[in-house]
């Protein structure tokens, strides 16, 4: 029998001896997974959250192994009856491991500047007859690539293997948590894993927990909530990120631009980055991306004759975030009043300064959409009755419903900057000054500054 | 007073609040160590070892910040007495943070191939008047930046902040040891950070430790040993960077054969890469790059139009290690038998083969080289005596003088491969196998096999 | 300088070297800590919580150290401005120290029943000429002994030292949540002690947390709550309580009759017990008792030729726990049902049963009743002001008000019993357990268990 | 389906749904180990380590438990080819749990004390028909007292079962070292239990460790090392306990001169005790003893009118441990020196004095004696044959065969104290003093002090 010991700190040791899950291992697409971060830019405020897709991928797999075992304690004896079916357990795992295999270099902000579909993309990779990953897949089952993508869709037709791949418990949440806390070091982020699985019974339409752990699935759900609150938002990354689109979109106009005047423009990008450049991306094409296509292109743009691009990714890669104030409703008037300011500082608005609706769902992996339905938490009640989670807990009543995040606006930090005297600028700062204060959006009566 | 709080799971949180080491922090130097691993390859074997040089340089300057609070409950009196010069504060911490300074990505190989010298880039970017480190460092002292390269250059005056930054105990070690630890999961890495520095005494030549915490002491010793045994000199991770090198290598020759035919090359390396390629890089072009400069060049190498580097490239993305033997010395003959199968296989053994002379030394940051003196530990005994460290424990006497490593023939994997029934090659295989048997290289008798 | 390093894995190490602290813990009143555990009774549903108040109080005054080390970055410069007055260290570290001496085995049982205050008993400790630790006090300051006492008492003029003893959250509550996590492997009980203690800002009327410290804060106000739910009011180490409480009731009340009868009741109880029998115990009898006091008397009883007395002390020591049902107000009136089928049974109901309204308070130590004032938790905002925590935390407002614990109703467990065919209790069995079915009390209609 | 979970600190969960172990948990000589502390008087040095016998011996189970696990892997399938046997699952796991069910309150000192043997007692409680363990066991197997107390007394015939239960790595040993570490707070005793049962193999003779688990293996035994030179031979414990030896061994001497005189001698021992001072004590009289039952006694003696006993009490109650010194061959000569000035300060050399001979098998349930044959630790090689361990690793070399401890003589603190002028025993102490200097044993020349 052969096995892969992959230490992990997180699980301790991950132990693969399914030859399945060793074989996709080994594919050139997972591998790929190695070279793109976890958290994109999360690292620039979490300086230790350098982990990749790989380890979190593996990690996936390795909850739901540990869940598939559980489970094979309360098997299925007759049809309907709610039980775990035990030949499901190849699905799980592949679909655990391979959730993921889609996600692109800075996974959000490239999406929403190159148009492209993580989910769709991991769906394709997997149904390609080209690919690695499909062809070891129909190696060991024909039907096996279509039943893995399709758990990836959430259409495969048992709901407990969709479940654990995607609910508000899933296999996927309950590895990021937990290693987005170990390696961001915020301890917020830790529950208890195995007694979570222990809790957990097949029920007809998914997965419900017992009653008596209660206390365990309260614990997973603050910390969820505090992840949120406390990384996942946090606004200096944030202000980061919105560097990361505005040079991006620069650089594409730039290639467009370039375009229609007929020049030469494999100067301007690596080769690797052209087919996205023109919307117009393969399977193949995207399998070369990895965050070092990206980052290496902005170490180029640096030196770019393009001030813009050049100011913007050196931005970047020195780490100058934008500043940020949160918009409140009653505050929202005053944005119109910030705007000539940052323009008259010599900015340009269009890339210096952003509004962060678009960012609001920027971590969407982390958090579903109001559009997608979620399937509730359910409690096993020692009745056999089930009950939906907030009914039974104050605590997670109180977070039930809570809308993470919040409506931002950025502008660059030398807008904040103390006046020095002679400065030519030092009125412009003043004024803005007057209603950015104390990290607010507010008015300051003149005659307070006076 | 200005004070910046970075979450570190190693040492909890790191607070900076001198105005200088804010500063040094915000220099694009330093903020490019985000961009370089501090492991190089060994997140192929360790999958979770993907922390940069930047979190290690921030906790090397927390090391030292707890250890100048501790010493200065010792303070100098009088000249000679060996007490601590609390003025040296600042150039310690400034010496912890930049100690890393000039390392270029996938540091060891990189300088094997491209002939560069980290500690010596180090001490040019501090020296140079151009970089935002001597900036900031002149701003405070304009003796600063001068101090602070000697002690990187162990040429400093004190002793004491010498041994702080460059010993067998040291911040650089201290950090290194525990932060492979945590996020590699080689639980052997820890030890109590605390108590050593609690037991930590100047005296005139250096530091010494009190003699009551002996055990704390052998428990660092015995980390260490087992992080090199089963980390630093790990054979898996040494049969990546063998790949690395040689690829590197080709990617060289085939550099200067375009070059002297005049061709066209700059669609061959990313422009950074230049200056590397032609020995000739100055301090600016050498900040420009990172892991990515490196990683992306491979990732375009991929589809070379030369097969070697193709090929070479793509058993680097996609994790296809050569594999390896020890070679001792009443084996070493077999090589002999070894290389012509290996050709024979149709694998050139310039690029597919090495022995690991040239990986003695790979990880030589965390291991002094026999040439270099190293400073023993000494134990401060209650009469106020020193005694050598090994004198007073069997534990580290066993562990005394052992070299770390050892020689490793390095080979494609191929070569190991099952023999299938009608392949052209199995007899080239079965023969290899005759001398690798059960990942020792042997020589089995003919009629045993038969 | 003469040091004292204690290892405790709840803050590593404890380093002592003020001289008032080393001889204050060499008292002969602060070494009894050692034989008395901080949970009572809770060892037996989380059977490693054995750890003594020695511990915790040495625990208690590592907080109050580092509390006291970081408070000195905030010095009062003039009456009144609300800052740190370090001259008041000493009293706080000893009192730390000192706040739990008066504890008396099996604290909260053993206070309702002989009628003893622990808080009254520290103060007289602290003040009673006779005491090693006065004497020790008074040698350092005279004053000191009437300082330290006022501080447990809440009346010491300086309201930041009673707060860091006596609050919401105070170094007393910080250690014990966190030791006693520890030692009942309770994971909740966690939070950030270094992060809490750097928030601390000294205000005018106490201690107030930065408020970009929220989620740290929130963290140990779950951790709180979830232990209150978890560990402290657990309804199984009730149900031993109960068995304590009646069994300690019981020997008062044979110790009495005895008396009355003038028998001789010396080989009823080990003399020590014998004041504390009589309800008039001096200091010094009180300073002789620890846990080992009670429990060999129980083992003793046993062997009591009273039934009742020696069938109590068995379930005691074996851990035969009362079995418990919540009381709710619609579901009260079944009791007068319970009871009757209960003395069927062959039970007394008053040694046998319980409500548990005796044991609402059981753990006050850990939850200020409603009739002392709790100091609220305030959060520094960044112009100065004050804002109570709940106002700022939904989380916190989700949790506040809430009144831990329930009324529950406690019987012998063979109430439960499965009915064995010809045991004669089998038909009173079986009408008790309509009443109490599922773990709740309620009414099961007669024809549902027909 | 009836299960029990045991939250424990140490294994995170425990988990028990074996109907035979349920029903010895809740024996009353199961429950016994909780009132029994796993460390004796360890606490006086390790002031956490409170943890008991129970918990440990819960402990052992589970470790029994994963190990069975993992052993159902490699099923033997035929007599004598070394793999396990699957029906041994319910003796191990019996066994594991009650392997430490003889032991008596301060286990060493009392057995070498009162003449008992804790092997045996537990062997006898296993065997004798009248024990609740009994019959229990002998419900569920008619067989099972005979075969679990053989496994106790090292006879059963599967070597894999005496091995997994007394070894150098067996369940016992695994769990102490991390349970003692974890509540003594001891870093040095971790190692990765997980791993170690990994690698574990059935072998013919017992059980042997996969080779390429070496440093696992290495990690485990420098953990036993430093447990055993930092905790359990931790000489001031030792200077605790000389005095527990010489009180107890006073009481007996005062019980039995009471006898003679045919005095009444109720009074100066608790009941329980009687047994043992008379050195005939049957199961069930021993099943009554518990650390409270020795505790309580010397509470009580504290107020002897014997002042040898009194004041040897007041020592061990407020933790005044006896000073030792090493002695070494060439310093034993000065020990007659010694003697004759302690006593001409006042103490009874028979009661304040000892040398450390007897206290060398203090711990010799961690320590199997020399009389003992230990079972070598074997490493499965990859060819299938055993390599004995310490041939493998320079580390456990190193540490094979060196006897642990060493030979010390014990006497009262004040021997040690300054010289206070006008103090008449000054001059003693200083001639004291000229022997035990800096906490060796030695001579000073008269000419130095002078």
């Amino acid at each position: 029998m052969r096995e892969k010991v992959f230490r992990d700190p997180v699980h301790n040791f991950i132990h693969v001896n399914d030859p399945l899950i060793l074989e996709l291992i080994d594919t050139r697409e997972f591998q790929r997974l190695r070279r793109i971060k976890q958290l994109g830019v999360a690292n620039t405020v979490f300086h230790t959250a350098e982990h990749s897709r790989f380890s979190h991928s593996l990690g996936v797999y390795e909850v739901a192994r540990q869940i598939a075992n559980h489970l094979e304690r309360f098997p299925s004896q007759k049809l309907g009856d709610g039980g775990w079916k035990v030949a499901e357990r190849q699905v799980l795992l592949a679909a655990a491991l391979l959730h993921d295999l889609g996600h692109g270099p800075y996974s959000h902000t490239f999406e929403s500047i190159f148009k492209t579909d993580h989910e769709k993309f991991t769906q394709d990779i997997i149904l390609s007859k080209n690919t690695e990953v499909h062809q070891v897949l129909a190696k060991f089952d024909e039907q096996l690539p279509e039943k893995v993508a399709s758990v990836i869709a959430k259409t495969y037709p048992n709901k407990q293997v969709v479940a654990l791949i995607s609910s508000q418990i899933d296999a996927d949440r309950m590895d990021y948590l937990l290693r987005d806390a170990y390696y961001s070091g915020a301890t917020y982020g830790t529950f208890d894993l195995a007694r979570i699985i222990h809790l957990m019974r097949p029920v007809e339409d998914g997965i419900a927990f017992e009653q008596k752990g209660m206390a365990t699935v309260e614990d997973y759900i603050v910390s969820r909530y505090q992840m949120y609150e406390q990384v996942y938002f946090h606004p200096v990354a944030r202000g980061i990120e919105v560097i990361l689109t505005h040079l991006l979109k620069r650089s594409i106009e730039l290639f467009q631009e370039q375009k229609q005047q007929h020049l030469k423009i494999e100067h301007f990008v690596t080769p690797d980055l052209k087919p996205l450049f023109e919307y117009n991306v393969s399977i193949e094409q995207y399998l070369d991306l990895d965050d070092a296509s990206i980052l290496e292109n902005i170490n180029l743009w640096r030196h770019s004759s393009d001030k813009v691009l050049a100011e913007l990714s050196m931005r970047f890669l020195d780490r100058k975030p934008l500043k940020s104030i949160e918009i409140r409703p009653e505050t929202r008037q005053y944005l119109a009043k910030l705007r000539p300011l940052i323009e008259d500082a010599g900015f340009n608005i269009k890339y210096y300064t952003a509004e962060n609706d678009s960012f609001d769902t920027a971590y969407d992996l982390y958090h579903p959409t109001a559009k997608h339905a979620k399937t509730q938490i359910e409690m096993l009640q020692p009745d056999g009755s089930l009950a939906e989670l907030s009914t039974q807990s104050p605590l997670v009543q109180a977070l039930t419903g809570r809308s993470y995040g919040n409506a931002r606006y950025f502008f660059p930090a030398e807008m904040l900057m103390e006046q020095t005297t002679g400065d030519l600028m030092a009125p412009v700062y003043q004024e803005f000054q007057r209603y950015v204060h104390n990290g607010a959006l507010t008015e300051i009566e003149n005659e307070i500054l006076d």
